[in-house]
């Protein structure tokens, strides 16, 4: 049976959906849409960055639609043979099992192992002849090819192609045509090949897919670079209850409701509510800790977060502020203080430029979450426990 | 046995040899090369112009070498899907294989049968699967594929080149892999394609073909144009004894030497030896006869061939010459005269440029063959019946 998932509902968070009215008429056909999304076969060891897509393909599940897992093994059984790229080499058939059980183990923390479909292209691909290739390669032409933004810039700056990356879109979007997929969901780098699938779909006499494009996560750390393990701002799902707890804690305000909207399964009208709760008054970390506490919950259960929660606090109780902490009221006429300019008022730091330094050393810290940025600016009606290094502590209230 | 052929000999009429020191080390081993030329499986009616590139097969053939008529079939079994060219209509495995057997009836008047190897394409590339040809696409880059005349063409003037059409010269070079050539032969037009056959080879290890490239045979008719049926300018090796013959004996004195080179089976120190008989006052007209009975004769017999040269002698005699001609001695002191001139003396035009006129309307003949060309230059020793138009008829000797 269709939920009735409103449409806003199902669509959120995407960067891009194309075409929303042909989405609008397969969704009021009241039949289950099969929803498709591509996995590479290589060394899936996923982080919260990955499961923006995955958290969608839950929406479509949850609203009562066939979700295919699917897994790009046919080109990773071939590899990159063109010497180019020493570190691609073919994949195995044992290789790809084993990752493919790496990834059972992952997304079925997510969605439902019973209702989700796996399926490998290889599965058709390697009944295909050459002859087959040669005609689905006729489908398309090269000036289109050459559009994709990446094949553009490497075509004018003379890097080489290999003829063989024009056809990996193709059996991409072939693979639209052999699962009859109504809706294809992918990061907003997959644009280009998404596309391409409406059009394969269009040739071989099918409805074209829906494209949904889901934007790319932004990592802990302050700043719009995004997830991943290379810049070491990334929380993978496989990590420690406490881990996952505290990295989430620990990003900023305005990163929060990004990540409500993209990891929460919390519907967003719920969401906006949290929202007036804070104009009411409420601590943002106790908002913060709702959503720490939903995702830690998702990877280790109810029980493995509460005490993940409950160590953050005693950690952060512990870790930070002795009985003694002196009191400082900090007036402030403008309504609102750099925290630069904060911290030498309070005798904290001699200098602006000592804060911003000891900032960036990770040194300072706010209720026992560190400060990342050297221009924050707080507001009238703040207090809270700040630390400069180990010994430098005070309580303050701004006023 | 490998013939003690020159290579002067072998690489004769050709339009270019990639690389000829390669093709000097390869014939210095002494073993037979493998000789790769392929063919278009639609509609096969040979005409002369198609036979430069089976003659030169006949050539390695004569000199004891593996020659390989490779029949391109599976791609014509593919057809071109696009839609945009509705005349290329798949061929059936029976049409293909009809097509082949009209090949042999026509080949084999001038190649040996017995030592001919009569290959199809689809013989290995029916086994291919699509991962094969996605790991032959690896091998050559998009950029390298652009560089081809027609490609780039296209490419800029926004003319839809389809995917497909850069896998089909990796087919081709790939089938050089898989006959293992030493050499391929083409015609001009196929430059690319055979040099994409040597990048292939390297990528499968193999010693790079040799290729030589074939000019295109000029039409009947006066002027460069190509012979084609299109142009209705060309020789079909089915037509009958007599056309062939006629035909041949109309084309003028300097195409008789390129066709000698390109269509003759006499060794070029036997064709340079016919140019000094012309030198010493033999008239072209009889050395025109020893190339239109040596053509007719290899399709259709020496005995035909012989009838046809008697037939043509006769409708000749018969035609034109009353048996009151009158006969004139034209005097040149230069040794030699322009054609107009020489009329103009004769008293058989009122000036030179009543001369080119009638030329040009193809009323001049000598010895009952049309003279094409206005600027031709008759010697001392020349004699023949001269005619413009029907009534003016003289034998003219010049002096």
């Amino acid at each position: 049976m269709i939920d009735k998932t409103s449409i806003d509902e199902l669509v959120r968070g995407a960067e891009e959906v194309l075409l929303p009215e042909e989405l609008k008429s397969k969704l009021a056909r009241g039949k289950p849409l099969r929803v498709k999304a591509g996995f590479d076969p290589t060394a899936p060891d996923l982080h919260l960055g990955h499961t923006v897509l995955i958290n969608k393909l839950r929406q479509f599940q949850q609203a009562g639609h066939e979700i295919i897992f699917l897994i790009g093994d046919f080109t990773g059984m071939i590899g990159d043979p063109t010497g180019r790229n020493v570190m691609r080499q073919p994949l195995t058939r044992e290789e790809i099992q084993q990752n493919a059980e790496t990834y059972h183990e992952q997304i079925f923390k997510i969605l439902d192992p019973e209702k989700t479909v796996v399926e490998f292209n290889s599965a058709w691909m390697d009944q295909k002849s050459a002859a087959d290739l040669v005609r689905l390669a006729s489908k398309y032409t090269v000036a289109r090819m050459l559009e994709r933004n990446d094949f553009d810039k490497r075509y004018q700056s003379g890097q080489g192609i290999a003829i063989h990356e024009f056809l990996y879109p193709l059996i991409q979007g072939y693979d639209s045509v052999a699962l009859k997929a109504d809706v294809e969901l992918g990061g907003t780098d997959q644009k280009f090949n998404l596309l391409v699938g409406r059009e394969i779909q269009k040739e071989y006499g099918q409805e074209p897919q829906v494209i949904m494009t889901m934007p790319i996560l932004e990592g802990v750390t302050q700043g719009p670079e995004k997830m991943s393990k290379s810049l070491d701002n990334y929380i993978g799902i496989g990590e420690a209850p406490n881990e996952i707890f505290g990295k989430i804690m620990s990003i900023d305000d305005n990163k929060m409701w990004r990540w409500f909207e993209l990891l929460s399964f919390r519907p967003m009208s719920e969401i906006d509510l949290f929202k007036e709760d804070i104009g009411k008054g409420e601590n943002p970390r106790d908002i913060k800790f709702k959503l720490a506490l939903e995702i830690t919950e998702r990877f280790h259960g109810a029980h493995a977060a509460h005490a993940a929660k409950a160590d953050f606090i005693q950690r952060f109780q512990k870790s930070a502020i002795p009985d003694d902490v002196p009191e400082k009221n900090i007036q402030c006429t403008a309504g609102r203080i750099p925290i630069g300019n904060l911290l030498k008022d309070a005798g904290m730091v001699a200098s602006t430029s000592e804060a911003i330094r000891m900032i960036r050393q990770g040194a300072v810290k706010i209720d026992g979450v560190k400060v990342e940025d050297v221009k924050l600016v707080l507001h009238v009606g703040t207090s809270g426990v700040f630390q400069v290094g180990k010994r430098r502590i005070a309580k303050i209230s701004l006023s």
